[in-house]
């Protein structure tokens, strides 16, 4: 194969340092015998394999992935004693697009995934409205929807890379607590005009009908906005892991704040100052401080190939791919450097481009064999850039545990293999 | 509940007649409590069922619906001593927004569900090209992708709206052979360049990898367009019952060309002739001729809420919601009707609206507790529109058999019990 690859052609290709590439002169690259990675037919047929012979399997009502691809899977972990307490993460190196499929959402839970018989599960609206209201998910499916493609990131995402070293691990465990789908449900705001909210009324308690009764306080014009009663999750009920059947839709904004087994919003003055808002959710400071109510997720993206896992096996052409987004809206523009930042080359977006929902990036690169450090930099519609670690670490700490968006770097060595580092 | 509905104001709200009602006007009358369903609250408390008062279940590396979602589900049926021959029809009437999760995507198979072994698959394309090329799996992997959300119909869906009598069934019954998903692959374009196609082909015979070797025929027009070797579905490799590990994308097109399995293309002069071209898939009309290669997918759309199996239980507020699509490009309009075709109101249309995806509308309706005749008419960016049934026979005679894409119609008793009617 590496025998046929033509010259390339510096200046019609090159889009930034270290082999980065238009997109155009990569898919024109592409077309050239063997530049990629085909192999010419030996022969005019093909192997008759065995599925081919006989009868393959029969209907089913619900189907599954093939059993080839078990190993695509979430990876979790839970603290002792702490049952159901814990993460599992997105194969997020292991997909492509932007749609995260059900069965492979992020989920974080914290006593586990409620068992919730639909018909008897209820939501209240209660507090400073002017008639408190009970839902039945019959009566709540009476209501005008809407459909809604958001990403859900964890407040938690990417902790890691607070750390001094850089962790040996993957996409999925480093940034796997991200995911999207697309989201059908009823406005909030529908239901809260209904029962008529007071005037003093700044915030509303939502509160989960796990064992925990996770709680978060979510302000008044965020509630009133684009928050959703989502009922429906890629078209079909929402799944337990993700709050069957109802959890709050709050896109852009943290996940934990996105309740999940919604059972109860309370119009209140102020905020109700629960765990997950105070002891946790927050960020320390350098000064020891903790900021608290930090509800949008900033702009970021991450390389998902190749990344960890994803070696590359040989010199020559690849795509470098991965997902971007921001809590504050569209993204628009990935820059992508395979140089460790010194050059960027903006990276091709694909259609459609929604407000607050992930974004698949992708980027031709000619891997010439030596060590290389892939980046990705997001930019969203209000301007905001994703910082450097390092601008992040220096305006926040490296104590804050939470909301980092800073840049993050794949190392290739000569070998293929490539490395999560700090760059 | 009913002693609080205030006096419609039909001025500000209707939109057509028997009860169609601008959306506005709906989500403004929603807003009046108990206008729609919910219940005042009787107490502060809501009760604390079992589910709350222990943990839940662990974590799942790959999640399920909840078990009280079991009857949505995929119905199938396969004529006899034909294993794997048949149909499943994915439940719209269970479903809601656009995208179709992957258990419930529709599958159409002639020979059952191969068991591809992911390594030892290869596709070959060949016939009139430069370089014959094979490519496995990994190779595919290493070009550039694309993604694209699009619906696939299979030719046959709505096929019983041909016969003389209304058929007694529901919504996923006679119109579930249509799903949409979001698709990424590498074009086919790229592929067939590296091959180096001849001028002198006008055709690629596809054929797939199932025991039935199921072929058809593409111009070369569509295989140099938006055609995807398609690897992956809502982000996850796609489902065995859709084409595990590869399946032909042709965005619009009839389902039975976008070939399963995909393992063969080769390139040629004139189409194949195939089984599913000549015996099967084509139009018989009225003068006995056969009407052949049919390729998009007509513009189309059903309403999936209210429709059979979701029977309204009292007069009162509800939304009307269904899909429309068409293989011409993007829906532009739906009107729906609630008297049977002689008034109609134009329905919110849910964002994105992207060509060859499925496109959600709704639209408020308030049922006086009368006989009704629900129905939807599409029209797509290039003008095309929906025709009724009536018209549709009228041209193409009852004996077609494929392509149906007249106007349904669901009518809806006094009692509430909705069935499926012509009108």
């Amino acid at each position: 194969m590496k025998r046929r690859r033509r010259t390339p052609t510096p200046d019609l290709e090159q889009a930034a340092g270290a082999g980065l590439m238009h997109r155009r002169a990569f898919i024109a690259g592409a077309a050239i015998a063997g530049a990629v990675a085909a192999e010419p037919a030996r022969a005019e047929g093909l192997a008759v394999e065995p599925w081919m012979t006989a009868p393959g399997s029969p209907f089913t009502g619900y189907g599954q992935p093939s059993r080839f691809e078990a190993g695509v899977a979430r990876v979790f972990a839970n603290p002792p004693n702490a049952p159901g307490s814990g993460a599992a993460r997105t194969p997020l190196h292991r997909l492509q697009g932007m749609v995260t499929p059900n069965g492979l959402h992020f989920e974080r839970s914290h006593s586990g995934v409620p068992d919730i018989d639909p018909d008897k599960h209820r939501l209240l609206i209660h507090g400073l409205v002017a008639r408190p209201l009970v839902f039945s998910l019959e009566t709540l499916s009476r209501y005008p929807m809407e459909s809604q493609i958001a990403f859900i990131e964890c407040g938690g995402n990417s902790a890691q890379l607070y750390q001094t070293e850089a962790l040996d691990a993957d996409a999925q465990r480093l940034h796997g607590l991200v995911s999207c789908a697309e989201w059908t449900g009823v406005r909030l705001s529908t239901l809260l005009d209904e029962a008529g909210v007071d005037p003093t009324a700044l915030w509303v308690l939502a509160e989960g009908g796990d064992a925990a009764g996770m709680s978060r306080s979510v302000p008044i014009a965020k509630a009133m906005g684009d928050a959703l009663v989502a009922l429906y999750q890629n078209g079909e009920r929402i799944r337990p892991s993700n709050g069957y059947p109802m959890r709050l839709l709050l896109p852009g904004y943290e996940g934990n704040m996105q309740v999940k087994w919604l059972r109860r919003l309370k119009l209140v003055e102020t905020p109700a100052m629960t765990r997950d808002e105070t002891a946790k959710y927050t960020l320390l400071r350098p000064d020891g401080s903790a900021l608290q109510f930090v509800f949008a997720m900033e702009v970021k993206s991450v390389i998902t190939q190749p990344s960890p896992e994803l070696s590359l096996k040989e010199p020559g052409l690849y795509e470098i791919s991965g997902l971007a987004w921001s809590g504050a809206g569209r993204i628009v523009k990935v820059e992508v450097s395979a140089d460790g930042g010194r050059s960027w080359a903006e990276a091709h977006l694909q259609q459609p481009i929604l407000s607050k929902a992930l974004t698949r990036f992708r980027l031709g690169w000619r891997w010439d064999g030596g060590p290389a450090v892939l980046q990705s930099r997001a930019t969203d519609e209000e301007g905001n850039v994703q910082p450097t670690r390092e601008a992040l670490l220096a305006r926040r700490g490296a104590r804050a545990l939470y909301h980092f968006n800073g840049i993050a770097s794949w190392g290739v060595a000569a070998s293929g293999r490539v490395t999560h580092v700090y760059a």
